[in-house]
Protein backbone atom coordinates (compact mmCIF):
# COMPACT_ATOMS: atom_id res chain seq x y z
CA UNK A 1 0.00 0.00 0.00
CA UNK A 2 1.35 3.63 -0.97
CA UNK A 3 0.46 6.39 1.00
CA UNK A 4 -0.46 9.15 -1.03
CA UNK A 5 -1.11 13.06 -0.22
CA UNK A 6 -2.45 15.18 -2.94
CA UNK A 7 -2.12 18.70 -2.82
CA UNK A 8 -4.23 21.59 -4.98
CA UNK A 9 -7.95 22.56 -5.53
CA UNK A 10 -7.99 22.47 -9.18
CA UNK A 11 -8.55 19.38 -11.81
CA UNK A 12 -5.54 17.64 -11.89
CA UNK A 13 -5.68 17.16 -7.98
CA UNK A 14 -9.77 16.54 -8.32
CA UNK A 15 -8.56 13.79 -10.75
CA UNK A 16 -6.00 12.54 -9.73
CA UNK A 17 -7.16 11.73 -6.22
CA UNK A 18 -10.34 9.88 -7.93
CA UNK A 19 -8.26 8.05 -10.20
CA UNK A 20 -5.94 7.07 -7.01
CA UNK A 21 -9.32 6.13 -5.05
CA UNK A 22 -9.92 3.35 -7.65
CA UNK A 23 -6.52 1.23 -6.86
CA UNK A 24 -6.38 -0.92 -4.16
CA UNK A 25 -2.35 -0.48 -4.09
CA UNK A 26 -3.18 3.56 -3.19
CA UNK A 27 -4.29 4.90 -0.09
CA UNK A 28 -5.00 8.96 -1.29
CA UNK A 29 -6.02 12.09 0.81
CA UNK A 30 -6.21 15.44 -0.65
CA UNK A 31 -5.54 18.50 0.88
CA UNK A 32 -5.46 21.93 0.14
CA UNK A 33 -2.63 24.12 -0.78
CA UNK A 34 -3.06 26.60 2.24
CA UNK A 35 -3.21 23.81 4.75
CA UNK A 36 -0.73 23.66 7.34
CA UNK A 37 0.96 20.86 5.37
CA UNK A 38 3.88 19.80 7.63
CA UNK A 39 1.48 19.24 10.68
CA UNK A 40 -1.46 18.12 8.64
CA UNK A 41 0.65 15.04 6.39
CA UNK A 42 1.65 12.49 8.92
CA UNK A 43 2.41 9.04 7.52
CA UNK A 44 2.59 9.35 3.77
CA UNK A 45 4.97 8.40 1.23
CA UNK A 46 4.47 10.80 -1.49
CA UNK A 47 3.13 14.04 -1.89
CA UNK A 48 1.88 15.07 -5.14
CA UNK A 49 1.73 18.82 -5.81
CA UNK A 50 -0.88 19.63 -8.03
CA UNK A 51 -1.35 23.17 -7.23
CA UNK A 52 -0.41 26.30 -10.19
CA UNK A 53 2.98 26.49 -11.53
CA UNK A 54 3.64 29.34 -9.18
CA UNK A 55 2.34 28.09 -6.28
CA UNK A 56 4.49 24.69 -6.70
CA UNK A 57 8.09 26.02 -5.11
CA UNK A 58 5.89 27.75 -2.32
CA UNK A 59 3.71 24.14 -1.80
CA UNK A 60 7.19 22.22 -1.61
CA UNK A 61 8.57 24.27 0.97
CA UNK A 62 6.01 23.66 3.48
CA UNK A 63 7.28 20.13 2.84
CA UNK A 64 11.08 20.44 3.59
CA UNK A 65 10.35 18.81 6.94
CA UNK A 66 8.55 15.81 6.21
CA UNK A 67 10.80 13.06 4.78
CA UNK A 68 8.84 12.05 1.95
CA UNK A 69 9.26 11.96 -2.02
CA UNK A 70 7.64 15.30 -2.76
CA UNK A 71 6.21 14.99 -6.60
CA UNK A 72 4.50 17.82 -8.63
CA UNK A 73 2.32 17.55 -11.92
CA UNK A 74 3.15 20.54 -13.80
CA UNK A 75 4.45 20.19 -17.78
CA UNK A 76 6.35 23.22 -17.42
CA UNK A 77 8.11 23.57 -14.10
CA UNK A 78 11.78 21.71 -14.19
CA UNK A 79 12.57 19.57 -11.33
CA UNK A 80 15.65 21.56 -10.35
CA UNK A 81 13.12 23.99 -8.89
CA UNK A 82 12.12 22.02 -6.34
CA UNK A 83 13.83 22.46 -3.10
CA UNK A 84 13.01 18.98 -1.40
CA UNK A 85 15.40 16.08 -0.86
CA UNK A 86 13.78 13.59 -2.16
CA UNK A 87 11.60 14.95 -5.40
CA UNK A 88 10.47 14.15 -8.88
CA UNK A 89 7.55 14.54 -11.51
CA UNK A 90 4.54 12.83 -12.12
CA UNK A 91 3.01 14.22 -15.41
CA UNK A 92 -0.46 13.13 -16.35
CA UNK A 93 -0.14 14.19 -19.84
CA UNK A 94 -4.01 15.38 -20.41
CA UNK A 95 -6.64 17.62 -20.58
CA UNK A 96 -8.78 18.01 -17.32
CA UNK A 97 -12.13 19.51 -16.77
CA UNK A 98 -14.42 18.86 -13.48
CA UNK A 99 -17.01 18.48 -15.59
CA UNK A 100 -15.55 15.76 -17.32
CA UNK A 101 -14.76 12.32 -16.34
CA UNK A 102 -11.38 10.95 -17.80
CA UNK A 103 -10.39 7.34 -18.12
CA UNK A 104 -6.43 7.24 -16.72
CA UNK A 105 -5.72 3.82 -18.28
CA UNK A 106 -4.51 5.19 -21.46
CA UNK A 107 -2.89 8.71 -20.22
CA UNK A 108 0.89 8.92 -20.08
CA UNK A 109 2.05 9.11 -17.21
CA UNK A 110 5.51 11.72 -17.42
CA UNK A 111 7.95 10.99 -14.88
CA UNK A 112 11.09 11.51 -13.61
CA UNK A 113 13.65 11.84 -10.50
CA UNK A 114 16.81 12.44 -9.59
CA UNK A 115 17.42 9.14 -8.29
CA UNK A 116 16.57 5.02 -9.82
CA UNK A 117 15.08 4.48 -6.32
CA UNK A 118 12.28 7.18 -6.22
CA UNK A 119 11.68 6.66 -10.27
CA UNK A 120 10.92 3.09 -9.47
CA UNK A 121 8.62 4.36 -6.47
CA UNK A 122 6.67 6.59 -9.37
CA UNK A 123 6.58 3.85 -11.91
CA UNK A 124 5.33 1.71 -9.55
CA UNK A 125 2.54 4.29 -8.61
CA UNK A 126 1.82 5.66 -12.06
CA UNK A 127 1.18 1.84 -12.88
CA UNK A 128 -1.61 1.53 -10.54
CA UNK A 129 -3.58 3.81 -13.03
CA UNK A 130 -1.62 3.99 -16.12
CA UNK A 131 -0.43 1.77 -18.70
CA UNK A 132 1.24 4.07 -20.50
CA UNK A 133 4.28 5.68 -18.56
CA UNK A 134 7.11 7.25 -20.23
CA UNK A 135 10.55 8.84 -19.02
CA UNK A 136 10.49 12.11 -19.83
CA UNK A 137 13.54 14.82 -18.67
CA UNK A 138 12.72 18.57 -17.55
CA UNK A 139 13.57 20.11 -20.82
CA UNK A 140 11.58 17.46 -22.66
CA UNK A 141 8.62 18.18 -20.41
CA UNK A 142 9.14 21.63 -21.16
CA UNK A 143 8.33 21.17 -25.12
CA UNK A 144 6.13 18.29 -24.87
CA UNK A 145 4.01 20.80 -22.65
CA UNK A 146 3.92 22.95 -25.47
CA UNK A 147 3.12 20.14 -27.98
CA UNK A 148 0.27 19.38 -25.29
CA UNK A 149 -1.08 23.60 -25.80
CA UNK A 150 -1.01 23.24 -29.46
CA UNK A 151 -2.38 20.43 -29.83
CA UNK A 152 -5.39 20.45 -27.18
CA UNK A 153 -5.85 23.96 -25.97
CA UNK A 154 -5.36 25.45 -29.90
CA UNK A 155 -7.42 22.94 -31.61
CA UNK A 156 -10.08 23.37 -28.84
CA UNK A 157 -9.95 27.17 -29.45
CA UNK A 158 -10.73 26.30 -33.19
CA UNK A 159 -13.95 24.46 -31.96
CA UNK A 160 -14.76 27.33 -30.29
CA UNK A 161 -14.25 29.66 -33.51
CA UNK A 162 -16.15 27.23 -35.42
CA UNK A 163 -19.32 26.71 -32.89
CA UNK A 164 -19.36 30.53 -33.20
CA UNK A 165 -19.77 30.72 -36.69
CA UNK A 166 -22.29 28.09 -36.92
CA UNK A 167 -24.07 30.32 -34.02
CA UNK A 168 -23.90 33.39 -36.12
CA UNK A 169 -25.24 31.51 -39.45
CA UNK A 170 -28.34 29.59 -37.15
CA UNK A 171 -26.34 26.43 -37.72
CA UNK A 172 -26.29 23.77 -35.14
CA UNK A 173 -23.09 22.97 -34.20
CA UNK A 174 -23.72 19.60 -34.06
CA UNK A 175 -23.19 19.80 -37.52
CA UNK A 176 -19.65 19.82 -36.74
CA UNK A 177 -19.13 17.04 -34.23
CA UNK A 178 -19.38 14.08 -36.26
CA UNK A 179 -15.98 15.94 -38.23
CA UNK A 180 -14.51 16.91 -35.00
CA UNK A 181 -14.47 13.39 -33.88
CA UNK A 182 -12.94 11.74 -36.97
CA UNK A 183 -10.48 14.75 -37.31
CA UNK A 184 -8.45 12.82 -34.21
CA UNK A 185 -9.64 9.36 -34.93
CA UNK A 186 -7.29 9.65 -38.11
CA UNK A 187 -4.20 10.33 -36.06
CA UNK A 188 -4.98 6.64 -34.48
CA UNK A 189 -4.18 5.41 -37.83
CA UNK A 190 -3.02 8.55 -40.17
CA UNK A 191 0.43 10.49 -39.26
CA UNK A 192 -1.11 14.19 -39.26
CA UNK A 193 0.76 15.44 -41.92
CA UNK A 194 -0.61 12.84 -44.17
CA UNK A 195 -4.05 13.40 -42.91
CA UNK A 196 -4.06 17.06 -43.70
CA UNK A 197 -7.25 17.68 -46.34
CA UNK A 198 -8.73 21.07 -47.05
CA UNK A 199 -8.59 24.61 -49.08
CA UNK A 200 -4.92 25.22 -48.12
CA UNK A 201 -3.70 21.73 -48.41
CA UNK A 202 -5.38 21.75 -51.94
CA UNK A 203 -3.74 25.16 -52.76
CA UNK A 204 -7.27 26.04 -53.72
CA UNK A 205 -6.62 30.13 -53.68
CA UNK A 206 -10.12 31.23 -54.44
CA UNK A 207 -11.81 29.25 -51.55
CA UNK A 208 -9.23 30.61 -48.81
CA UNK A 209 -9.94 34.23 -50.31
CA UNK A 210 -14.03 33.85 -50.26
CA UNK A 211 -13.22 32.53 -46.53
CA UNK A 212 -10.73 35.53 -45.47
CA UNK A 213 -13.55 37.67 -47.19
CA UNK A 214 -16.47 35.94 -45.13
CA UNK A 215 -14.97 36.00 -42.16
CA UNK A 216 -16.01 39.31 -39.99
CA UNK A 217 -14.03 39.30 -36.67
CA UNK A 218 -10.66 40.67 -37.54
CA UNK A 219 -8.63 38.47 -34.75
CA UNK A 220 -10.09 35.38 -36.57
CA UNK A 221 -10.12 36.69 -39.81
CA UNK A 222 -6.26 36.97 -39.36
CA UNK A 223 -5.82 33.78 -37.77
CA UNK A 224 -7.28 32.27 -40.86
CA UNK A 225 -4.46 33.82 -43.12
CA UNK A 226 -2.12 33.41 -40.99
CA UNK A 227 -2.98 29.44 -40.59
CA UNK A 228 -3.38 29.15 -44.14
CA UNK A 229 -0.06 30.52 -44.41
CA UNK A 230 1.35 28.22 -41.87
CA UNK A 231 -0.34 24.82 -43.98
CA UNK A 232 0.83 26.27 -47.38
CA UNK A 233 4.28 26.22 -45.64
CA UNK A 234 4.48 23.17 -44.00
CA UNK A 235 3.35 21.78 -47.83
CA UNK A 236 5.99 23.75 -49.37
CA UNK A 237 3.59 25.71 -51.78
CA UNK A 238 2.48 29.81 -51.38
CA UNK A 239 -0.01 31.98 -51.60
CA UNK B 1 -33.93 1.45 -56.85
CA UNK B 2 -32.06 4.89 -56.84
CA UNK B 3 -29.73 4.87 -59.84
CA UNK B 4 -26.46 7.55 -59.34
CA UNK B 5 -23.55 8.32 -61.15
CA UNK B 6 -20.77 9.65 -59.24
CA UNK B 7 -18.58 11.97 -61.26
CA UNK B 8 -14.81 12.49 -60.17
CA UNK B 9 -11.42 11.18 -58.95
CA UNK B 10 -11.03 11.99 -55.37
CA UNK B 11 -11.38 11.42 -51.93
CA UNK B 12 -15.18 12.38 -51.45
CA UNK B 13 -16.21 10.26 -55.25
CA UNK B 14 -14.40 7.35 -53.95
CA UNK B 15 -16.03 7.55 -50.51
CA UNK B 16 -19.08 8.15 -51.54
CA UNK B 17 -19.43 5.65 -53.88
CA UNK B 18 -17.99 2.91 -51.37
CA UNK B 19 -20.77 4.28 -49.12
CA UNK B 20 -23.69 3.68 -51.79
CA UNK B 21 -22.41 0.41 -52.53
CA UNK B 22 -23.51 -0.85 -49.24
CA UNK B 23 -27.06 -0.07 -49.69
CA UNK B 24 -29.27 -2.52 -51.63
CA UNK B 25 -31.96 0.54 -52.83
CA UNK B 26 -28.80 2.51 -55.10
CA UNK B 27 -27.30 1.24 -57.86
CA UNK B 28 -24.17 3.48 -58.22
CA UNK B 29 -21.76 3.87 -61.25
CA UNK B 30 -18.24 5.63 -60.97
CA UNK B 31 -17.49 7.81 -63.94
CA UNK B 32 -14.30 9.97 -64.48
CA UNK B 33 -15.02 13.91 -65.09
CA UNK B 34 -12.90 13.72 -67.99
CA UNK B 35 -15.18 10.79 -69.86
CA UNK B 36 -17.51 12.07 -72.54
CA UNK B 37 -20.46 12.01 -69.93
CA UNK B 38 -23.62 12.36 -71.76
CA UNK B 39 -22.86 9.60 -73.61
CA UNK B 40 -21.75 6.97 -70.95
CA UNK B 41 -24.60 8.08 -68.59
CA UNK B 42 -27.90 6.46 -69.60
CA UNK B 43 -30.70 5.46 -67.77
CA UNK B 44 -29.23 7.06 -64.09
CA UNK B 45 -31.42 9.61 -61.60
CA UNK B 46 -29.47 11.58 -60.27
CA UNK B 47 -25.94 12.86 -61.53
CA UNK B 48 -23.77 13.72 -58.62
CA UNK B 49 -20.78 15.79 -59.30
CA UNK B 50 -17.88 15.22 -56.77
CA UNK B 51 -14.66 17.46 -58.50
CA UNK B 52 -12.95 20.07 -57.18
CA UNK B 53 -14.81 23.20 -57.01
CA UNK B 54 -13.58 25.37 -60.20
CA UNK B 55 -14.60 22.13 -62.10
CA UNK B 56 -17.94 21.49 -61.01
CA UNK B 57 -19.43 23.68 -63.22
CA UNK B 58 -17.47 22.54 -66.51
CA UNK B 59 -18.48 19.42 -65.21
CA UNK B 60 -22.14 20.07 -64.83
CA UNK B 61 -22.26 22.06 -68.49
CA UNK B 62 -21.66 18.38 -69.58
CA UNK B 63 -25.39 16.84 -68.35
CA UNK B 64 -27.58 19.66 -69.76
CA UNK B 65 -28.44 17.21 -72.53
CA UNK B 66 -29.80 14.80 -69.42
CA UNK B 67 -33.56 14.99 -68.07
CA UNK B 68 -31.69 13.91 -64.55
CA UNK B 69 -31.33 15.51 -61.35
CA UNK B 70 -27.84 17.29 -61.23
CA UNK B 71 -26.04 18.01 -57.33
CA UNK B 72 -22.44 18.60 -56.92
CA UNK B 73 -21.10 17.77 -52.76
CA UNK B 74 -19.01 20.98 -52.48
CA UNK B 75 -19.01 23.35 -48.74
CA UNK B 76 -18.42 26.42 -51.02
CA UNK B 77 -20.33 26.11 -54.57
CA UNK B 78 -23.91 28.02 -54.27
CA UNK B 79 -26.64 25.83 -56.15
CA UNK B 80 -27.16 29.21 -58.81
CA UNK B 81 -24.09 28.23 -60.15
CA UNK B 82 -25.52 25.45 -61.37
CA UNK B 83 -26.50 25.28 -65.28
CA UNK B 84 -28.93 22.76 -65.03
CA UNK B 85 -32.68 22.34 -64.83
CA UNK B 86 -33.06 19.98 -61.91
CA UNK B 87 -29.97 20.61 -59.46
CA UNK B 88 -29.21 20.49 -55.90
CA UNK B 89 -26.45 19.85 -53.03
CA UNK B 90 -25.40 16.78 -51.75
CA UNK B 91 -22.75 18.01 -49.29
CA UNK B 92 -21.36 15.74 -46.65
CA UNK B 93 -19.60 17.13 -43.64
CA UNK B 94 -16.67 15.26 -43.57
CA UNK B 95 -13.22 14.74 -43.58
CA UNK B 96 -12.19 12.26 -46.49
CA UNK B 97 -8.49 10.53 -47.22
CA UNK B 98 -8.44 7.40 -49.37
CA UNK B 99 -6.28 5.64 -46.40
CA UNK B 100 -9.10 5.75 -43.82
CA UNK B 101 -12.15 4.08 -43.63
CA UNK B 102 -15.43 6.22 -43.18
CA UNK B 103 -18.80 5.45 -41.69
CA UNK B 104 -21.21 7.29 -42.96
CA UNK B 105 -24.35 6.63 -40.41
CA UNK B 106 -23.59 9.89 -38.83
CA UNK B 107 -22.26 12.28 -41.10
CA UNK B 108 -24.11 15.20 -41.33
CA UNK B 109 -25.51 15.39 -45.52
CA UNK B 110 -26.36 19.14 -45.98
CA UNK B 111 -29.08 19.69 -48.73
CA UNK B 112 -30.06 22.18 -50.95
CA UNK B 113 -32.31 22.03 -53.90
CA UNK B 114 -34.44 24.58 -55.72
CA UNK B 115 -38.31 22.43 -55.92
CA UNK B 116 -39.65 20.50 -52.91
CA UNK B 117 -39.87 17.08 -55.35
CA UNK B 118 -35.73 16.87 -56.01
CA UNK B 119 -35.21 17.79 -52.52
CA UNK B 120 -37.14 14.94 -50.69
CA UNK B 121 -35.36 12.81 -53.65
CA UNK B 122 -31.98 14.00 -52.07
CA UNK B 123 -33.69 13.67 -49.06
CA UNK B 124 -34.04 9.94 -49.71
CA UNK B 125 -31.12 8.86 -51.30
CA UNK B 126 -29.06 10.41 -48.08
CA UNK B 127 -31.23 8.60 -45.79
CA UNK B 128 -30.00 5.35 -47.54
CA UNK B 129 -26.59 5.99 -46.07
CA UNK B 130 -26.69 8.54 -42.85
CA UNK B 131 -28.83 9.06 -40.18
CA UNK B 132 -28.11 13.04 -40.04
CA UNK B 133 -29.81 14.91 -43.11
CA UNK B 134 -29.93 18.65 -42.97
CA UNK B 135 -31.39 21.47 -45.06
CA UNK B 136 -28.93 24.00 -45.46
CA UNK B 137 -29.01 26.93 -48.27
CA UNK B 138 -25.72 27.68 -50.52
CA UNK B 139 -25.27 30.97 -47.85
CA UNK B 140 -25.30 29.26 -44.50
CA UNK B 141 -23.41 26.29 -46.45
CA UNK B 142 -20.55 28.80 -47.28
CA UNK B 143 -20.25 29.57 -43.26
CA UNK B 144 -20.36 26.05 -42.67
CA UNK B 145 -17.46 25.34 -44.71
CA UNK B 146 -15.28 28.16 -43.19
CA UNK B 147 -16.42 25.89 -39.67
CA UNK B 148 -15.15 23.25 -41.05
CA UNK B 149 -11.96 24.01 -42.41
CA UNK B 150 -11.06 25.69 -38.73
CA UNK B 151 -12.46 22.89 -36.90
CA UNK B 152 -10.77 20.11 -38.90
CA UNK B 153 -8.31 21.26 -41.13
CA UNK B 154 -6.93 23.99 -38.66
CA UNK B 155 -6.81 21.44 -35.60
CA UNK B 156 -5.18 18.59 -37.95
CA UNK B 157 -2.34 21.28 -38.52
CA UNK B 158 -2.27 21.83 -34.68
CA UNK B 159 -1.45 17.91 -34.70
CA UNK B 160 1.33 18.27 -37.29
CA UNK B 161 2.87 21.35 -35.37
CA UNK B 162 2.92 19.57 -31.99
CA UNK B 163 4.57 16.29 -33.90
CA UNK B 164 7.05 18.34 -35.23
CA UNK B 165 7.79 19.68 -31.62
CA UNK B 166 8.31 15.95 -30.54
CA UNK B 167 10.53 15.22 -33.36
CA UNK B 168 12.81 17.74 -32.67
CA UNK B 169 12.92 17.05 -28.56
CA UNK B 170 13.16 12.98 -29.24
CA UNK B 171 9.37 12.42 -27.92
CA UNK B 172 6.77 9.47 -29.23
CA UNK B 173 3.58 11.74 -30.76
CA UNK B 174 2.24 8.61 -29.23
CA UNK B 175 2.28 10.86 -25.75
CA UNK B 176 0.00 13.12 -27.26
CA UNK B 177 -2.19 10.91 -28.72
CA UNK B 178 -4.97 10.38 -25.94
CA UNK B 179 -4.55 14.00 -24.89
CA UNK B 180 -5.75 14.79 -28.82
CA UNK B 181 -8.97 12.09 -28.85
CA UNK B 182 -9.80 13.42 -25.32
CA UNK B 183 -9.82 16.86 -26.96
CA UNK B 184 -12.31 15.96 -29.12
CA UNK B 185 -14.41 13.34 -26.83
CA UNK B 186 -15.01 16.43 -24.73
CA UNK B 187 -17.05 18.40 -27.17
CA UNK B 188 -19.47 15.24 -27.00
CA UNK B 189 -20.83 16.66 -23.44
CA UNK B 190 -19.23 20.29 -23.48
CA UNK B 191 -19.05 23.18 -25.11
CA UNK B 192 -15.72 24.24 -26.48
CA UNK B 193 -16.46 27.47 -24.67
CA UNK B 194 -16.62 25.61 -21.50
CA UNK B 195 -13.73 22.74 -22.16
CA UNK B 196 -11.27 25.26 -22.48
CA UNK B 197 -8.47 24.83 -21.11
CA UNK B 198 -4.61 25.88 -20.79
CA UNK B 199 -2.28 28.60 -20.15
CA UNK B 200 -4.07 31.28 -22.28
CA UNK B 201 -7.37 30.56 -20.17
CA UNK B 202 -5.67 30.40 -16.94
CA UNK B 203 -3.99 33.93 -17.66
CA UNK B 204 -0.50 32.49 -17.39
CA UNK B 205 1.72 35.49 -18.51
CA UNK B 206 5.24 33.28 -17.67
CA UNK B 207 3.94 29.92 -19.17
CA UNK B 208 2.84 31.69 -22.29
CA UNK B 209 6.66 33.68 -22.17
CA UNK B 210 8.23 30.52 -21.59
CA UNK B 211 6.52 28.55 -24.49
CA UNK B 212 7.22 31.69 -26.99
CA UNK B 213 10.89 31.40 -26.42
CA UNK B 214 11.34 27.70 -26.69
CA UNK B 215 9.72 28.10 -30.49
CA UNK B 216 12.04 27.92 -32.88
CA UNK B 217 10.23 28.12 -36.39
CA UNK B 218 9.16 31.71 -36.56
CA UNK B 219 5.80 30.92 -38.25
CA UNK B 220 4.89 28.60 -35.40
CA UNK B 221 5.96 31.49 -33.05
CA UNK B 222 3.91 33.71 -34.16
CA UNK B 223 0.91 31.12 -34.42
CA UNK B 224 1.59 30.60 -30.65
CA UNK B 225 1.19 34.45 -29.97
CA UNK B 226 -1.93 35.01 -32.48
CA UNK B 227 -4.01 31.71 -31.10
CA UNK B 228 -2.73 32.61 -27.29
CA UNK B 229 -4.07 36.45 -28.54
CA UNK B 230 -7.49 34.82 -29.47
CA UNK B 231 -7.87 32.62 -26.89
CA UNK B 232 -7.46 35.47 -24.16
CA UNK B 233 -9.64 37.75 -25.95
CA UNK B 234 -12.76 35.25 -26.16
CA UNK B 235 -12.57 35.08 -22.19
CA UNK B 236 -11.87 38.84 -21.95
CA UNK B 237 -8.13 38.97 -21.31
CA UNK B 238 -5.50 40.76 -22.29
CA UNK B 239 -1.72 40.20 -21.95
Amino acid sequence: MIKVAIIGGGNVAYHLTKAFKTSKKVEVALFSGRDDLSKKIINIDICIIAVSDSAIVEVAKKLLDLNVLVAHTSGSVAIKNLPNKRCGVFYPLQTFSKEKKVNFNNIPICLESNNTEDFNILKILAGYISNSIAAVSSEQRRALHVAAVVANNFSNHMFTIAEGICKENDLSFDLLKPLILETADKIKTLDPFIAQTGPAKRHDLDTIQNHENLLKNSIHKKLYKQITQSILNTYGQKL
